[in-house]
């Protein structure tokens, strides 16, 4: 597994086939355009295993609910991004003889995604059952400038003989989720057609009723020269194609562009989808696909321009951190506000395509630095405008006047997750989202926001922590009990110190925030008020109260602050004393061992502190730091240790994915770029990048 | 609900047919022999809302886990005693028209269960849509002398008409389980046959093979006297049955009687099953009903001469200790070491006919005082065969060198729970495994087993709860972090007072134990060490240093034992404070506002103090239940809420089920008659049985 992508500063590339390596690498050169995104399926048959998938943004459904023992308050439906018709397939004939790679002899199979250009590119020689030898050339991409369209070039030259060789590119609309909790059928297609030269289909997703049209063109050629062939027309209710046969002679080429229009009805009509649809296609089709390329690959550059990092001297990391960046760039624009970001962007069905806490903590900070201010602002207005399904969130769970507790996992802004100790309990969440308020503001300057939208974001999620927090007569403090902290390897802990750190800060910065709409937009601060039915005073007051007299759990003896309560009761050990053949300890330990054991898979206490760093001094964040960091086991399929085994690491604690499904992961992974004016980098949450971060800053 | 079964000392009777009530009735009339059991089912057809049950002890199937969120160390499947082949159905035909509770006209209904008698007596006047009447008399037993049988008299009068009436007596095999989870079909029909008078069925359950065969005869008669009728003769692979016309003129009563046999390869070989279910079938038909029913009824008189409690001037109370007491005797007789106790006995699905910690923490002391010292001591012995199975449970949970965890819900000692805060933390089952142990000898003086059985059983009980406690430096104590004790409105919690208690307790009475074999049993003690490769000093050493330096949360300030680390920090309000609307919680509330409320489902604390009841004065137990007892909701399916609705009071707080879903409980309620010398009656698990001893120690 070691190395098995060939090292590159701009590249990924795979060189020779490996069938066990497949669907991994399907996951590895995923492709986006932040609309849509599809794995790196091949386009002619493929026999062995592999994991179709075409993915668009925004266009989910609300799949049923699995659950052991159903706990009052849980979701009924989880949503997920779907795996929508396949439109990238060509299927390729030689002599009779269909091109596979289970099944012909394959040579120099080379897979590369340029991550500069955004293009995924292969090449291969095949040797078909029947003798017949050809090398094939394709590339592809989804353009982030037209981004409702994608392309497709693809060449094969007769190495061995004189024949036919035949192309079908083709749309399936028969198309299936892997991840389906009751192997629901989740499409309906409403119409499709094909024609010689073009075809088209509108599937409608159950019960969401989302459309999604896709249109393809074509042309052929032969030896760089355009032909007009006459296709056999191959048209069901989901399967639409042209098949075009061409005779060559050893040493011909062939080829075919397939041009496709992929829209939804979120940017469509019902009456518009496929008349637009087909519009699109052919004119890309006119424009031709260089053109469509070098358009694209232009507006790449501009995006390198604002978010590369450049690393001298360790060829793996600067490999590492422009994939990073590539999977950031292409699954998130920023242009739609309605969009979010999936843990795992375009590149699988895992965690649902849904948009998890780790946007605002760990992906503004990115798009912050990197991308127009509007970009981050989008993902803010995002969970304002789910504000209201927040503060319906909250009141399933027994809060009230407004109070907003924004979900773990959600599409629309209800809450679809349901293993009660992380959806009810992981309310750590709301903190984050607070907090990018605030983040946003302190490095845009854009501090109209929080009049327009901020404040209210934040009333609601105070109101949430003042309902949550109680007073406890024998600490004389305030506590919050019964929660998990990010670090989930622990839960329902009380007073873990993180939580209560995000929530009493939320509490002040919310303080200040009305101050200054008052101040600077008293007729919008009566606005709000009169919104949020705000009691100034009163409201005010209990804040404050929770401010001054929150408990934080501290050890007097090691001067650090405390996971939480009781922590130090249990066995201290380091991680380094674990036996390597026990880890991933999720997949060894039962879960009531890893409970009690002191190790955690993130530490939370050190993301707290690297959070507001500016109110701890050097030696505070050291202490902490050299306390967590070898009790922590970054067993998260969000830590570095996840996603490595992948890609350039040996490490023998990772060989295997975090995830139980063998879907291999892509995490679209933190980069924690904020200035850290003491140099102190979280380690907490870390993708390559990460990683790399705390390499270079040595 | 108020009262809809008519109070009488020894009888449950329902007045009048009432279908919504009908499923309720089924579990509440149901009948069982310790080998066993049926809901109350009609014999006739009935296409109204229904829940067909027949359960065989011991029979069981492997139903697939299903879960949300898998956890590492789950089980693969829950094993469920299965709905078994139907023998009890009659239909009834009048003139070509169904006799169906759910289609005539219903007048003069009356169910009655004569407790004292074990038999289930149904009449009622029907006007079919043919407007033909009949009046109509049932009544059933299960033989508790011969436990393989069940015989059922069913007669029918003309009221109103001359025309045919036809029984056809059959057995149906093809049945379902309401209770699966993935709608799998759990039997396969082996064999069976009809003939004119008789007929067979023997079917095998997938995956545990396990065999059951019922065999039925009949008489038939007519105003008293046995007719020789030559009856059609029905026969499929899974549905056997005669039919028999009868010619009845105006006031003519016609009757049948149906003989079954129900044998399983428990007790049977596959050889010999038929043959032998079908002489046990003819031989009742010989030895006619009412002479089987006269043995039946003078078993029972003997059962009740030693189980019977009388309370005086309170019907209710009669009634319901009485309802409780006779459960108890049907579903268990103590006869077979291989059976257990399911928490609802023979009358329902639900919790799956399996073993739970309840049979040693509140059934065995009903056994011992009642039921001859065998009963107990074979309950007893069930647990010392499945200690193997308890050492692989543990194993599986990452303990080792025979430390053993009995399982939270199993039939042949593999756990078959899947819920990590239960299946993981409820760990406290392990102490009143031990506590039985303690306690049957206490009760019988029956030492010796301590060193046939029990001694090895306390071992691995003991081994696991030392490898579960650890040492927590800043208390200087042990802790045991991460249970969740008998109130499972708490999860994950440390240092639950409870869980402590049994475990120190435990390894206390291992010491004495170890002792007493050493010394009076040397020969067999050898064995022992041998077999269980005990280290005498070294552990004995480490727990005798747990024994003395455990830690048990206290709280100084109130001088009563508390609940759990942390529990005062809690909001503290009495239960009298909630609203009535929101009770039972567990149905209104999110589990997370459970978790961090102060209310308890049962009281643990209270339970321990009960269990060691001689070690506390009277003002610590006064203190102790003052304190829980207005904390405590009793909203467990084992407290007297949960049960009460169908029966007697008419309390807001319980007027649904507590189930999840629609079927009816009947829990085989706990009834507490060890003897207590300060008068102190655990409040914390009440069938209604405890709540009357409440009333009665006033």
């Amino acid at each position: 597994m070691k190395n098995y992508y060939t090292r590159n500063d701009w590249k990924i590339i795979e060189e020779g086939f490996r069938p066990e390596m497949h669907e991994a690498s399907e996951s590895i050169f995923s492709l986006g355009n932040g609309r849509m995104g599809h794995r790196a399926n091949f386009e002619e048959k493929y026999s062995g295993k592999s994991l179709s998938g075409n993915y668009i943004a925004g266009v989910y459904y609300p799949d049923k609910t699995r659950v052991g023992w159903w706990k009052n308050g849980y979701p009924e439906y989880f949503a997920k991004v779907l795996n929508a018709p396949n439109w990238i397939g060509i299927l390729v004939n030689i002599d009779g003889v269909e091109l596979d790679l289970h099944t012909a002899k394959i040579s120099n199979f080379r897979r590369e995604l340029d991550m500069k250009e955004a293009c995924l590119k292969r090449s291969f020689t095949a040797v078909l059952p029947n003798g017949k030898e050809i090398e094939v050339n394709t590339s592809r991409f989804l353009s982030i400038v037209n981004d409702e369209l994608g392309l497709i070039r693809y060449s094969v030259k007769a190495l061995n003989f004189d024949g036919n060789i035949s192309f079908t590119p083709f749309i399936d609309g028969d198309i299936r989720n892997a991840d389906a909790n009751y192997d629901e059928q989740f499409w309906d297609i409403q119409a499709s057609e094909a024609r010689k030269g073009s075809a088209y289909l509108l599937a409608k997703t159950r019960k969401t009723n989302f459309l999604v049209c896709m249109s393809m063109e074509y042309e052929v050629y032969k030896n760089s020269k355009s032909l007009n062939p006459d296709p056999e027309v191959i048209s069901t209710e989901k399967y639409l194609s042209n098949k075009i046969n061409l005779e060559v002679k050893k040493n011909d080429t062939v080829g075919i562009f397939k041009y496709v229009s992929v829209l939804s009805s979120l940017n469509h009509s019902p009456e518009e989808i496929i008349p637009n649809g087909q519009k699109i296609a052919a004119a890309a089709k006119s424009k031709k696909y260089e053109a469509e390329f070098s358009e694209h690959k232009k507006a790449w550059e501009e995006k390198w321009l604002h978010s590369d990092i450049i690393i001298k001297g360790d060829e793996a990391a600067q490999q590492g951190i422009r994939f990073n960046i590539f999977h950031l760039n292409q699954t998130y624009t920023g242009r739609d506000e309605r969009l979010n970001i999936g843990p795992k962007g375009f590149t699988g069905e895992k965690y649902g395509g849904s948009t998890y806490w780790d946007t605002e903590a760990f992906l503004i900070p990115f798009y912050l630095s990197t991308a127009p201010q509007e970009v981050a602002r989008n993902l803010l207005i995002y969970r304002y405008k789910q504000l209201g399904k927040a503060i319906e969130n909250a009141a399933k769970l027994g809060f009230n006047s407004g109070a907003a507790l924004y979900p773990m996992v959600t599409m629309n802004g209800e809450e679809c997750h349901n293993e009660w100790e992380i959806t009810f309990e992981e309310i750590h969440r709301n903190g984050a989202i607070a907090f990018a308020v605030y983040n946003y503001i302190r490095y845009t300057g854009d501090s109209e926001y929080l009049a327009q939208y901020g404040l209210e974001v934040l009333i609601g999620i105070s109101r949430f922590w003042k309902q949550r927090i109680n007073w406890s007569d024998v600490k004389g403090k305030y506590v919050m009990l019964g929660v998990t902290g990010p670090n989930e390897y622990e839960n329902n802990v009380n007073n873990n110190w993180y939580t209560n750190k995000m929530a009493c800060w939320t509490l002040e910065y919310t303080v200040k925030a009305i101050e200054y709409v008052m101040e600077n937009h008293p007729a919008r601060y009566s606005e709000i008020v009169a919104a949020t039915r705000f009691n100034h005073d009163s409201e005010i007051l209990a804040w404050k109260d929770v401010i001054q007299n929150m408990y934080f759990p501290y050890s007097e003896n090691l001067k650090v602050f405390l996971q939480q309560d009781g922590y130090l009761d249990k066995e201290q050990k380091m991680v380094s004393e674990l036996d390597p053949a026990e880890r991933p300890i999720n997949q060894h330990w039962s879960w009531d061992r890893i409970l009690r054991s002191c190790f955690l898979k993130q530490a939370d206490v050190l993301q707290g502190v690297y959070t507001f760093e500016d109110e701890f001094d050097k030696d505070t964040i050291r202490r902490n730091f050299d306390f967590y960091e070898p009790r922590t086991l970054h067993e998260s399929s969000l830590s570095h240790h996840a996603f490595i085994p992948f890609w350039q690491t040996g490490s023998a604690t990772s060989t295997k994915p975090m995830s139980s499904t063998s879907e291999p992961h892509v995490w679209i992974s933190t980069i924690i770029i904020m200035k850290s004016a003491k140099g102190f980098i979280s380690p907490v949450w870390a993708g390559p990048g990460c990683r790399l971060f705390m390499v270079s800053g040595d």
